[in-house]
């Protein structure tokens, strides 16, 4: 909940030239943070009365326009390139999101609490690959691209720190992956459930009051989750179906049907946000993702540092990551209950092309635009088939296993999602080839050594949650 | 939110004979409350660390069975009553149900914060109807009528209170009444907004988590509203609707598109209790109320200590009562836009009858069920031309007068509501006819020396809202 931050210190670096550092007015009295026009090159650490701590980076001198080119401009071009914040940039999305972004010649900013690694303390997980610090990780992208990435560390759910960064950065476009992602984390215990539900329903409302307050004309790209939809026994369209009922015909939003606290908190932000849409004139984009695979990006790859996190533990691993790191180590695959759930499913260099496709083709004011943003459906038996058929060709005999399912789901529906409307605006999707699935496994295989295979099996169970605290033996 | 009563007392009231207080093991080490065997007719109070107040008053020596009969019977009877926790059951809906209740023989015990009160002095606000404290209620009804009324003071965004609660009294069904509950209130600033999602969905969430961990059978009848359907252009119906599309057809929630703040946390609560009735089994009864008028039901006319609230200002009066209260006091009658929104509408005295029925005929483990719980339909316009109406007839020239709406709303637009599922388990409505009106608008003169006509008119807009607290000037 908000007030987990309330005491903690709050860091925000901000890159850039020689526009000014923009006065903050805080709310509250406890918060002030000064004006400041900085020089090229100085870095001012600010602390500010009992919580917040600022720091202007401003290293950077020469940035790239949003024409793609690599060619470097001088900072008096920087009021031409497209500000994207991209909340929630240090994740697993996010921080691919992020670089691809910075890649393409946006002028991006990371906006992150950095809690995605408490709760690997916390729990005691850790990311399969080892990751930098997000410092270092911008620091790194600097370095090898000459590109800077803007950082204000700290918590959406405290008004008076988004508003600083809205302010400073003044967004034309706001990617929001912020929020607490996992539906398992969702079902561990009654105060994650809230955590969760609070966390993610006042984290976008705060960032709906920074857009009407500060942005007005400035773009949301929400990601939400193809599991807001649950599974109906008919077609799932992208966001609204037209109903014919006893002779009349209306287009209404889609019927939700979520299936953990985590997946309701998308639901209720889907519906806050189109309904701030239609009061206020936001334009908003609602991606609701699929069941996100692989690790590597372009950009990502260009130097260990800026690789970016791998979950496959019980409660945040993603069911063909997880599968893949099984096989690696040798741990059978872990199909919950009869395995005929079926998902959508898309490369993370998908999600990172179409974030940007949203952001170059915006809604329109007072527009609430749904994309269905996944590319192959499969079911849980037909990834396992899938990996065992790639484990086979590089000589790894992998094995299946039931587990009890711990979620409340339908293990055996119909299942047909419409995802066209990014295709349309011109997403090429990477498939789940032989290929990818050989080399998602060979890089299991790499990082070996770093799998905790405590933390494979699934430990939250949908139906045993209850209302006192779990924690972690060591 | 929560943490607004985090320092404040908490004071509970528990009624009845030798039931044991049952000890109630604190989440935390803060609060511990003693086990306690107390004797009939003493009154114990116990500080408890840091924060609540209990008290255990045992006045009570006889109460009456749930046959409805008024002889009274021994305690011993007492674990044959149902036992009903109203949340909320000091508002207006929820003081008429707790009676109403309590006089069929129900055990009633009320579980409110208060905050509507301060919600009154922080707004310079006052109901037309002075009322007595919620202990001289109390202590009212029990002169009156010989029956108990238990008391819980707090807040159920704090578990620790509402599982105290939970664990002493053993409800067999809870009606949820306990929510910010004004759709202008929720559009006056950013704090609002976000205290009002915060406090309906936090708190239903643990109401929905107390029943899970103490009382699994309990029956929940939350309160929603006919606002989270908006107004589509097909009929609306209870809850759910058939679709067929593309030849495969399923019963789906009814899609939800609510118009504040407010009536979007009661879309959030009915995704979250939907879901829970699903995982865990939970009986839930979600009573998708229309806009109540009236003040009088039979209890409340019992003794000028058991008066209801009535609420005619422009934030938390509802329609044809604040109409009422403006013909009495010679200000025009105030049509938002052009009038022809249209909405259910029911009598006070239906909403007790209404949950009466839902308690009555719970809904099955699992079973999430939606009612729709109006009577009659009217456009705004309708409603100004049955109190210009009923004026004549009492000598009053009412004059109407039409002000910009400062709610965003389809003002022409198509409304069929179905509402036959509480007609079927027996409801027999009170129509809003000329007598009604006549006695309605003869309630509004007789207080009219207490109307605050600066409280009249619309003060909230819901374009207009922003970031900065609003606040009232003497």
């Amino acid at each position: 909940m908000a007030h987990v931050f309330s005491t903690s210190c709050s860091l925000k670096v901000v890159p850039g030239g020689e526009r000014p550092y923009h006065a903050v007015k805080a709310l509250s009295s406890r918060v002030s943070v000064q004006t400041l026009m900085v020089p090229r090159g100085s870095v001012i650490w600010s602390r500010t009365k009992q919580r917040s701590l600022s720091i202007r980076a401003t290293t950077l001198t020469e940035v790239p326009t949003q024409s793609g080119s690599n060619s470097h401009q001088s900072s008096n071009d920087s009021t031409k390139r497209q500000r994207v914040m991209v909340i929630g940039g240090d994740g697993y999305c996010g921080w691919a999101t992020a670089l691809h972004l910075s890649k393409k010649g946006y002028d991006v900013s990371i906006v992150d609490s950095l809690i995605r690694r408490l709760f690997d303390h916390q729990l005691g997980l850790n990311s399969l690959t080892p990751i930098a610090s997000i410092h270092d990780r911008v620091r790194r992208w600097k370095d090898v691209t000459g590109k800077d990435i803007g950082l204000y560390i700290g918590d959406i759910c405290d008004f008076e720190f988004l508003a600083e960064a809205f302010k400073s950065f003044e967004p034309d476009a706001v990617v929001h992956f912020g929020e607490q992602r996992s539906a398992p984390y969702s079902m561990i215990d009654r105060s994650r459930a809230i955590f969760t539900q609070h966390n993610n329903v006042i984290g976008t409302l705060n960032v709906l009051f920074a857009i009407k307050e500060f942005r007005e004309e400035c773009h949301l790209v929400k990601l939400g989750t193809m599991g807001e939809y649950g599974t109906p026994n008919i077609d799932i369209e992208e966001g609204y179906i037209t109903i014919t009922h006893n002779g009349r015909t209306d287009t209404l939003p889609y019927p939700k049907q979520a299936s953990s606290f985590y997946h309701l908190s998308k639901v209720h932000d889907s519906h806050n946000i189109a309904f701030t849409c239609k009061a206020w004139g936001i334009r908003a984009t609602d991606l609701n993702q699929g069941v996100v695979y692989g690790v590597r990006t372009d950009e990502t790859e260009m130097h260990e540092e800026l690789r970016n996190r791998f979950d496959y533990d019980g409660v945040f691993g993603t069911a063909l990551n997880r599968f893949c790191v099984q096989a690696a180590v040798g741990h059978p695959l872990t199909v919950y209950g009869k395995g005929g759930q079926t998902r959508g499913y898309l490369d993370i260099r998908d999600t990172v092309q179409c974030v940007e496709l949203a952001i170059a083709n915006p809604a329109n004011p007072g527009e609430f635009r749904v994309f269905n943003q996944f590319t192959e459906q499969f079911s849980v038996n037909q990834l396992a088939a899938l990996v065992t058929k790639a484990g086979a060709k590089l000589g790894i005999d992998v094995q299946t296993t039931t587990v009890p399912n711990p979620r409340v789901e339908a293990e055996e529906h119909y299942y047909n999602a419409k995802h066209t409307k990014l295709i349309d605006l011109g997403l090429r999707p990477h498939l789940l080839s032989d290929s990818l699935l050989d080399s998602l496994l060979n890089f299991a295989v790499q990082f070996e050594d770093r799998v905790d295979k405590k933390q494979i099996m699934p430990s939250v169970s949908w139906k045993k949650i209850g209302v006192k605290p779990k924690t972690v033996a060591a």
